[in-house]
């Protein structure tokens, strides 16, 4: 099945150099970008082309940390920090989820939200509720969104109503990675918490599974100054926090993402480097819950992988255009704080974050190049513009700086257009 | 004439101490507010009701920074820092404000937008033209809604195309407030550019005319540390930047708007308080332009007037809700980076800014008590809701930091529905 996109068709193949095509075409066969260029190549000029005039051709945008059971606390709380903020909205909130009713018409909402802003792919914390998770991850998939959903896991420092067991944490973890193994366009990923509210023998039951199966992992690293402390205290053998998740054999080569790593030193850069972790940046989170600025710009220079999150609901913003928004600024407020030290990084570097930086992890996700898959969007900006006429360029930083999920017209996942889920 | 007013109440009278009155009522009299209370008292019994039912009833916001003839730059030229982006977009962009027929087509785009977005109130740069101006100011009037308009002054250090002869400055500016001083809801308000594109002699002459017409003023103040030096430089007989529009007598007690701040040291807060000035905060311009953060947790501590801005177009959003989340995640950011010296402030206290600590400029603007002008805005947020029960506080905040333009269903000024304009 062959298919041919007209249209403006903006994209970032390597950090630096925006490929903008005016009244380009893209060809997709079976799900993959064969052919994006000025001109329709005569082998393809007898196929039915779906013509999008004026309007931009842009890759999907790929979250790369979000927590699905926080969708109903979106916007609330940012008074609060991490921990504090966890106790008073997040966890009595998540314990709802073992309601599978409450679940369901939550995760409707989620899923729609998502698909609205334009994010086509997105790695995704559930809850520590088996079948809740199975739910999210069957939604999701009818959805014909793509993601990696984890269960979570949580066996020490957490309330009496939302806590687990260590064995059966495992167990529902086991149980949950086999029940969702077929699902379309849904992958699991093993998902502790994080170091606090995990025991040793958690830890390390996770990494066996990892394993056995050949799994990624997401978790949370170096958010907050105070849970730095507090982790340090835990396992005061360990340097780092970093070298908690390394210990208990966390961290599989190329195959981790961590949310936040705002406090990550030298040290801990240095294994983000050797390891091949992705950095989930939420700057919308951390400037909500008081946690800091990451070091990203410090972060290029290492060359550590980088992608977007929103963060739901330490972050507030689903639309990603937003997320790349506010990463643009906090890296400038780094770069005056740092006395110009690390050369700050501009709207470009963290649209390219947002998707081909954040769809490494999936694979061929995040551009329009050949041999990707074709996931993007449609994005009519004529209420964006101006008297003016402006280019290309300038049309896409204004519909990340101004736009939202209103300007996106049609969502493409592997090539088939995503209606809305629910 | 009269009229009641009945929905979800709130407001902010002192700093800390939010009022909301679920399905209060709001008596309007010749504009002003006579009542707002939880019942209806005798004497209103039998007036018209509007019923707003379960929607919200909030102050009009006040924006008392931007600059109208940059409303076709929106969203664009956040990759350059304030004095590069002044010589690549602005400058070029205001020049065509000597075209009558450029200004009324933007103008008309500007002023929607202020309605859109709820702005009720608002201090505005405009261009060095008197016509423009005289046009815009016209423009707002005819509208309804409220604002200082100011023609913008600058002889030096400007580009030949957009750069005035001294004198002619002067006598443009004395016909501009002239001409508007009968405009129902308009004030001209003096407005050299900053200091770097102002001679002396310029300056002296338009502290003269404020004093002469007994007018306020709004400029630029500490905004980045390049244009910083760069004062430094061209008054080196003056210790600080505010000094010098001390020595040119345009720091007039209680009718100083100061734009920025963000490199403002103690000498210079010292002043800020001494003169009452007022400080027009803008987070999300001093983001884009790689300014800084300015410090208002001091400015609260040292009882400076605080007040909010969109700073169009050096900041982008022009929904004040946008604005005050910006600012409360600097006020976090700087509070982490002075080492928790000051105390960070709260959604609330933001809001406070928005509307009572920038209308304290107009007069009673900004709250919802008896007495003050009746500028206030209708927020359907149902949209925003989810499956739990949120307080008025919550559905505030989530207004906040989730809303925007299309949850105000009907603005207010001075008890007159205001329709939008162009």
């Amino acid at each position: 099945m062959k298919k041919v996109y007209r249209g403006n068709i903006v994209f970032i193949k390597k950090m630096g150099e925006l490929t903008s095509i005016k009244n380009g075409y893209l060809v997709v066969e079976n799900g993959v970008i064969v052919s994006v260029d000025k001109v329709l190549s005569r082998e393809y000029e007898n196929l039915e082309i779906v013509d999008f005039g004026n309007k931009l051709i842009i890759p999907g945008f790929v979250d790369i940390h979000l927590h699905a059971p926080q969708i109903n606390n979106l916007g609330l709380g940012a008074d609060l920090e991490l921990l504090d903020w966890l106790e008073k909205y997040t966890f009595p909130e998540e314990a709802k989820y073992r309601d599978l009713n409450y679940t369901e018409k939550s995760y409707s909402t989620l899923i729609n939200k998502l698909w609205e802003n334009g994010t086509t792919s997105s790695i995704i914390f559930g809850s520590i509720f088996k079948d809740s998770n199975i739910l999210l991850s069957k939604m999701i998939s009818r959805s014909g969104l793509k993601a990696y959903v984890g269960k979570v896991n949580m066996d020490k420092n957490s309330p009496d109503y939302y806590i687990e067991e260590t064995e059966q944490s495992l167990i529902d973890t086991e149980d949950y990675i086999n029940e969702i193994s077929k699902l379309k366009n849904i992958r699991p990923i093993i998902t502790p918490r994080f170091v606090p509210s995990c025991s040793k023998k958690l830890m390390y039951g996770l990494g066996e599974l990892a394993k056995k199966y050949d799994l990624k992992i997401q978790s949370h690293l170096s958010e907050n100054i105070g849970e730095v402390e507090w982790v340090k205290e835990l396992h005061p053998d360990c340097e780092n926090y970093i070298d908690v998740y390394e210990k208990y054999n966390l961290l599989r080569k190329d195959k981790v993402v961590m949310a936040h790593c705002v406090w990550s030193n030298k040290e801990e850069i240095k294994k983000l480097k050797e390891y091949n972790i992705t950095v989930a940046h939420a700057p919308v989170s951390n400037g909500n819950l008081a946690s800091g600025i990451a070091p990203i710009n410090e972060f290029k220079e290492n060359r550590v992988n980088i992608g977007l999150c929103s963060d739901l609901s330490g972050g507030h913003e689903l639309f990603l255009g937003k997320v790349i928004k506010e990463a643009e600024t906090f890296g400038k407020l780094k770069w005056i704080n740092d006395k110009n030290k690390y050369n700050y990084l501009t709207t470009l570097d963290y649209f390219y974050f947002a998707t081909k930086g954040s769809g490494k992890f999936f694979g061929n996700v995040g551009s329009l190049e050949e041999n990707y898959d074709a996931d993007f969007l449609v994005i009519d900006d004529s209420d964006l513009s101006d008297l003016n006429d402006r280019s290309l360029d300038e049309r896409l930083k204004r519909f990340i700086y101004l736009g939202n999920g209103k300007n996106i017209i049609a969502r493409y996942v592997n090539g088939i257009k995503i209606e809305k889920p629910f």
